[in-house]
């Protein structure tokens, strides 16, 4: 391995060392709490080392959101394999629920954390191409399924706010009245009710 | 007043003082790092008076959360006062939605923050008066439209998931991709659809 190789890995290094505890700190402090000091200070390094590969604390969160909504949308991206088009769309609502309870540091700092959100700006930012996905499917389902009344952008959200509404609630610990060997079939039977009333002619 | 109905009044402003602040830390710096030293700082007073009031934090984020899930109660129970059972449930939705917007921090710490949340101890907990509500509401509407294939409990947690993750998602926002003038009318569209799917026979 040549010198810059090595340097260019060791520079990878130390920028995955900053976005993994920064992370972290998000999650446990609160966005508002968070200081590059802060950062540096638990890897033990100088703010400088640390705003030589960041610009400021923006830019960190920035790209945890980003590496976070990459792996959401690749994630939901292979349901693309399958072919009927309304199994694909099922299987959209098992790998967005699947992903939340594998990373749910990342749904979190997608999701659920207090940030600040600003979409003109793009600093920080909700990549929306998973919800493109969504509409995508449920407008394919809706003109194979011969569904005219189908209001896409409506079901998109209304799919969306519930898959989040439930991944969150379980996340949260807030679904602790539904005994745990019961959660599974409610999740199915409500799954099923939602695909009956909306994707059936 | 006398001298005994002064003290008690006092006590109670000390407790709402020391309710307020915990409430402020518990939302900025989370459940784990709020101490009875933090709180007891805050408002300049040793932690042996704050132990006077309360046993420890769990009592407190106990009586918080008591405090929240009491006024949301109330708010809902409000909608018992409409007749028609059907108006009653949409009304029950409406003031959910409005509950959250108007009371953000509370509905933080009833649904969103992490907090060691457990049924059986019965320190942190649910209340859930509220979901009773939704759902022997449901049934009542289920009954009285006749509609003999809806599943009681799949259609109540279908319901609180997507109106609270329609909140949250405001709430934490994380729905800034839809323009502002856009959103009243794209959730009637979904409040509307969920009725004519789930309520109509």
């Amino acid at each position: 391995m040549g010198i810059a190789e090595r340097k260019e890995l060791e520079k990878e290094a130390m920028r995955n060392k900053i976005l993994t505890v920064a992370m972290k700190l998000f999650l446990s402090e609160g966005y508002d709490k968070v200081s590059i000091r802060k950062i540096a200070e638990s890897i033990e390094y100088s703010p400088a080392t640390v705003y030589l590969y960041f610009k400021d604390k923006t830019a960190i969160f920035n790209s945890l959101q980003k590496i976070a909504f990459d792996k959401f949308y690749d994630t939901l991206t292979t349901s693309l394999k399958i072919k009927d088009v309304k199994k694909r769309l099922d299987k959209i609502g098992e790998l967005y629920m699947k992903f939340a309870f594998e990373n749910p540091e990342y749904y979190d700092l997608m999701f659920i954390m207090s940030a600040p959100i600003d979409p003109v700006k793009e600093e920080c930012y909700i990549d929306d191409r998973a919800l493109k996905l969504l509409s995508d499917t449920i407008a394919e389902v809706f003109e194979q399924k011969g569904i005219t009344n189908g209001d896409v952008e409506a079901t998109t959200f209304l799919l969306w706010s519930f898959t989040h509404g439930l991944a969150s609630l379980v996340i949260r610990k807030r679904l602790v009245m539904v005994p745990e060997a019961h959660i599974k079939g409610l999740f199915k039977k409500i799954f099923d009710m939602l695909d009956e009333r909306f994707f059936n002619k």
